[in-house]
């Protein structure tokens, strides 16, 4: 163990007594923990160990707890805020060897898993049951990370987000107890609902170790569509009347011309690059149909120049595969580049309105700034393509961002649809909630006196 | 004002010279807010007052903390576990006064109101709008006192309980500040979900004075059927196939033989007399069509003995208006008893299990005991119909419940699926979530250091 380590002699001993080798300080280990997928400055945990059970994270809060020591739960890595940087230090808890399928249960749709399990391994071990767990936010999240940003993505729009899928949790509490947020009823006015308190509160609050998710039965019949416009408001007047007219729709994801150009360069595809919606189906055949023709008929009445159709898995596989990649296609806009990436919601009504002044922004920076957006949520993202040496470049797009947000939260809108606060975005969140966020403070106090958990996210204590 | 009002006389002026004749220690008003529909015994309040904004509220929560007098939140007093009693006394403050909506968003298909309304009066106010508020306990409950107690009903197993249909509010603290806990986006991964932990914190934490709403388009059609079973074990199997087939349906209730007794003897119907589902489809009409067929099919082969339309408005109307009586139906077979009414929750796979158990307790109680359930979440209810003079009568109806919990406890389920913890759940709790109980109680201590909001109610301090 090299001697810079600032974890307690004491401390580090304990740990390695409880877990041998799978306690490490290399300098490669602690700075793939260090950073994410974030533009943000990396920054490094001094230790990180790999717990294997409940009861090692359980050993190892209590020995955090008794030497004051920061810890930091880490998934897959995959996070855009900081959330799983280690500002202070400390000891990041790596859950990755926790990554088994603990239960499923057919019959109730449901399955217990633990949080180091990616959502695509979650899904291939659901293979064969007809069920599947939908909650898609591109990236091979881990399912303990996504719960903990609170995470969605691009099927939001018709099986919710982490808030409505997470059934119930088992937690580790800064003090060592491990507790079960709920049993496994599908509803329950048992008390305050510690689930959705520990959903989204990015690891503040305790660590997680079990996770109930709620599943879905596989549609029976999917297709997916491509339909371009010219203008950018009938693309969003047409997601409107969608979403009113009450069909469920399982994605309606926005991408303009210039992330269109991307993902023909990324993907080497065909696409008119052109403000375009890309759309899923589910359902049975015949009502996929109906759906379908009816979305149809409401993007033709907003002037949509095409129609495009890919019903053969294959076919949706591409389409779905190059919406997924958008990180990476936007990036190949512009090579070397790195991409800030910002995340507002606003309500559907307001979305025409944030978009189009988003864009005079955009021209005024002279940057290059496509963007994608679950515009059946009224979330959208920039990804601001900045060279990062160019700190003056990294201004201009820090203001950009600045402004967006301070347009979204004038429209009623919040600063994050999803990705959460993390190091980021936590001025931004005094602004748009104001002394709300002295109720999370008081929280955060009470449950975690030491701030050992996750300390320096979400807010400053 | 009667001398014996217990309220310190210098906070009761400041009150009056606040709210003027809206301030009320009259026995019959104290009687009114001291008892709900609960079977609990009554506990008066010292005072009602009635305030008429948000900043009227402010000033009674400032008065009620400078003096440490109880402040119980009190909507529609149609909550059935005394959750709005006064066990300690204090100010009952009557939020009836506060019924407006304030803002409607068609476009976002949402709504912001006072807490006093009540569903059907919200409802009747969205006519025109072709969206609808779904949530449909079966009382005509307030806005606030269903988000309060995380209210559902039997629209939940398609539209969600109050947990997924309320997106921000604003909320008086025990201090006396305002907080939102969110802005109006549909979704947010903004800090620590305080809307969830608002709702179902049964008016412990602080005192709701605006709520926002997630509305539904109005469906372009609707059908409903009746159906029911020689057996039990085929109902819920029904019930199990329907859920897994992915059939968004809209309702699906079960009754027991002896409630459909006692819904025939009180809405003077002829239903069959065997344990029964109600039925109800809503989508676009082929989509409906397609649904109840599918249904229909499913029902035969789980043995049905009968699948009875009810296609015209006003025979569904009479059929949900039978369902939404169930309680005084289920009353009507003993005139002048009483019902305690349970509330457990369990995974649907344990339903059958869980309702056999109950019936060979049932059978041993003597009692009149008709069922009714919200099958599709795994939430029933007996009403277990007691004389309320009779001592020997309610230790029966106790251990009856005690056991049904004991039961729904060990099958993974909760104690209430809907009617929350109040005073009459306070035990059970403890055993359904143990240690988890105490993060609550932490959170309250933090947020209500004088316990004033609400005290006595969901754990004792």
């Amino acid at each position: 163990m090299p001697s810079k380590c600032k974890i307690d002699p004491v401390a580090l001993n304990q740990l390695q007594t409880l877990l041998a080798e799978r306690v490490s300080s290399q300098t490669a280990i602690l700075q793939q923990h260090g950073r994410s997928e974030a533009y943000h400055h990396p920054e490094l945990p001094d230790l990180v160990v790999f717990p294997e059970s409940t009861s090692e994270v359980q050993e190892i809060v209590k020995i955090a707890s008794q030497y004051g020591i920061a810890l930091i739960a880490f998934g897959a890595g995959t996070s855009l805020e900081g959330n799983a940087s280690a500002p202070q230090g400390g000891i990041c808890v790596d859950m990755t060897h926790m990554n088994k399928v603990l239960q499923i249960n057919d019959a109730d749709m449901d399955c217990r898993v633990q949080p180091g399990i990616s959502r695509k391994t979650l899904n291939a071990q659901l293979n064969g049951t007809g069920l599947f767990f939908p909650i898609d936010p591109g990236a091979d999240a881990s399912i303990g990370g996504m719960s903990s940003t609170r995470a969605s993505g691009t099927m939001a729009v018709r099986y919710g987000t982490m808030r409505e899928n997470v059934l119930g949790l088992e937690v580790v509490l800064s003090d060592g107890r491990v507790i079960r947020t709920s049993r496994r009823a599908k509803k329950s006015a048992a008390g305050y609902d510690l689930t959705r308190l520990f959903v989204g509160s990015e690891g503040t609050l305790g660590i997680l170790t079990e996770i109930t998710l709620r599943l879905h039965p596989l549609p029976e019949a999917v297709s997916a569509a491509v339909c371009p416009f010219d203008a950018l408001d009938d693309a969003v007047n047409c997601v409107i009347q969608t979403m009113q007219s009450g069909i469920p729709i399982a994605r309606i994801e926005f991408l303009d011309a210039e992330m269109m150009r991307g993902i023909n360069l990324f993907s080497k595809l065909g696409y008119p690059e052109k403000p375009t919606l890309f759309f899923e189906f589910h359902g049975s055949p015949a009502y996929v149909e109906e759906q379908a023709q009816r979305v149809q008929d409401i993007a033709s009445e907003h002037n949509a120049s095409a129609f495009q159709w890919a019903t053969r898995p294959e076919d949706r596989s591409r389409l779905w595969h190059a919406r997924d990649n958008t990180l990476y296609a936007g990036m190949a806009l512009r090579p070397g580049a790195r991409a800030m990436i910002t995340d507002v919601c606003v309500p559907i009504s307001n979305l025409s309105t944030c978009l189009l002044q988003t864009y005079q922004d955009i021209v005024a920076s002279g940057l290059i700034v496509p963007i994608v957006g679950h515009v059946g949520d009224g979330n959208f993202h920039l990804l601001i393509l900045v060279d990062p040496e160019n700190q003056q470049e990294i201004a201009r797009a820090q203001n950009l961002h600045d402004r967006m947000v301070e347009r979204a939260l004038s429209l009623d809108g919040t600063c994050t649809g999803e990705h959460g606060i993390g190091t980021g975005k936590i001025d931004f969140l005094k602004n748009e909630l104001g002394d709300a966020v002295d109720v999370m403070r008081m929280i955060k106090s009470a449950m975690d006196p030491k701030n050992i958990m996750n300390p320096g996210k979400i807010f400053r204590l």
